[in-house]
């Protein structure tokens, strides 16, 4: 793989900008005493579909040929990234099959099926899921959309950092929660190609910390339990995310579970926005490192907002 | 009493305008799809403590004489116009001195408290609060603030609608949620003097349809029970703010207690705003009277955000 370039990044901004939100960028002057730092909130949770993961899906589906466009797209996934690859495939005029194992929540096929997304049911195992995933690749000639391990996607991602920078070029780090790579690749890609003295850390859940080890190690590490609150960051990183990964950013900070629980009530309580588990990682890896932060202009990612409201932590 | 002219409202916009966020105008795709409207919502909730209600304290307080600030100020109240008092008294250098039940939640005193506010516990009968309140005006001289039946605290109020009209100057409605009826008489004055042809509908629950009955009777009616999920719409009106509403509010819808849970759910979900039960209140009744509203533009005041995570209704 070539290193994308500041190139690649400007032409993937100019294709994906018609089709997503130019999310807001939010503050709150008591989060920030709290951290005694300056945070600035780039909050994805307003996009469409309510994540990030629309704009690495757009993206992907803008960069296949015509032909490839009327034979669909096909994606496995129970959260964010079947619901953005049914969105952004209905927005263009693509159909798209989502792979759901048949005992996903009545709310997340529902999801699916309001973006118009046809929905393939399986069993409920990984590779009953890429199998039938597969299937219909074979069958029907779609294109397969990898949630974050592609890097139409990661560059798409990518773009959510770049209207941040835009907005606020004087940050001093950027942090993004790192679950299967693809939003922290991409946002690691847009601070290296601003030339800015910006740096970029990840954050995750200590309970599936195979980013730290990753880093550590040079290899992709896997977890071995997926006990955490943040639902989206259960995942493992890929071999096309990793070396962006590793060249690129320069830390993962690690947070407990109570520490995610809290910063996501302190945004929900403060700022009055709903954001996922997920998007409170980096929140939660700014109040636990604050010496590091201290008197520092922050920018965080928000990655989303889709939560089951029946089901919250507190 | 004097009806409030233009001249009132403008003065008061210019002297509330530094103290006060202008909150954002939201919309959704999806609701307005459901509703059949185009509705655009006032976001209160991202105003200064959470809610509108920082517009009437920091009016009420700035139009006080300096001799009348020295002493400070007094209400009584469980509720958001506490914090606003306190927090609208700290911003301007003013004591507040807040009467509180006993028995109030630690979460609202201590919101009080991070506001500077003074705390002056008393049993929870109305009585007892309003005699807590009445010792403090005797022994401190300070000035006592009604949270909704006073002139300056409408004035303040009507600021919201104000900066909503001035953003969308074609609304054929304007909602907003009425409890003790400084929200609503505020809205329909800044209405009213908009000269524009949109129309104020306050939205109540069923269960404290005080209002409603008020205005068929001609006389402010009371409440039996305070058993609705819309804590902050439990109180009646009063004799400054109902005569504003007799004659500029066109009428009062009233709706379910599920309707209001649904429809906060709704803008929790597809918004990803946090609203408390009460600013859900005028959602509720344009999808309850969907076809008054059919394909008009409808403003929604959201009146504020502040509700105890550990107990949502759904």
């Amino acid at each position: 793989m070539n290193f994308p370039t500041i190139t690649n990044l400007q032409e993937t901004y100019a294709r994906v900008k018609p089709h997503v939100h130019q999310t807001p960028i939010l503050t709150s002057v008591l989060i920030n005493d709290l951290a005694e730092a300056e945070l600035f909130f780039k909050c994805e949770n307003f996009q469409k579909m309510g994540a990030f993961k629309m704009r690495g899906a757009i993206n992907a589906i803008l960069n296949l040929s015509e032909e490839q466009k009327k034979a669909g797209v096909v994606t496995h996934s129970s959260g964010n990234f079947g619901q953005a690859v049914a969105k952004a495939a209905k927005t263009l005029g693509v159909t798209a099959y989502i792979v759901m194992p048949k005992n996903a929540p009545e709310v997340k096929k529902n999801g699916v099926i309001s973006y118009g997304g046809l929905i393939s049911e399986c069993e409920s195992t990984l590779v009953a899921r890429e199998q039938a995933a597969q299937n219909i690749v074979l069958s029907k000639g779609a294109t397969f959309l990898h949630p974050s391990n592609q890097l139409d996607v990661i560059l798409g991602n990518a773009t959510a950092a770049m209207e941040l920078l835009a907005k606020k070029p004087n940050l001093d780090y950027i942090l993004c929660p790192v679950g299967g790579g693809g939003l922290l690749a991409g946002t690691a890609l847009a601070v290296h190609h601003s030339s800015r003295n910006c740096k970029t850390i990840g954050a995750e859940p200590f309970a599936v910390d195979d980013a730290y080890r990753s880093m550590q190690s040079g290899k992709i590490e896997f977890n071995t339990t997926t006990e955490t609150v943040a639902d989206g960051l259960r995942t493992h990183l890929g071999d096309i995310n990793f070396p962006i990964i590793q060249k690129c950013v320069s830390e993962i900070i690690r947070v407990e579970e109570d520490e995610i629980v809290s910063a996501m009530k302190l945004i929900w309580e403060r700022m009055k926005i709903v954001v996922e588990p997920s998007g409170a990682v980096p929140l939660a890896a700014v109040l636990r490192s604050q010496r590091l932060f201290s008197k520092k202009k922050v920018g965080i990612i928000l990655s989303g907002g889709n939560v089951d409201l029946g089901n919250l932590p507190f």
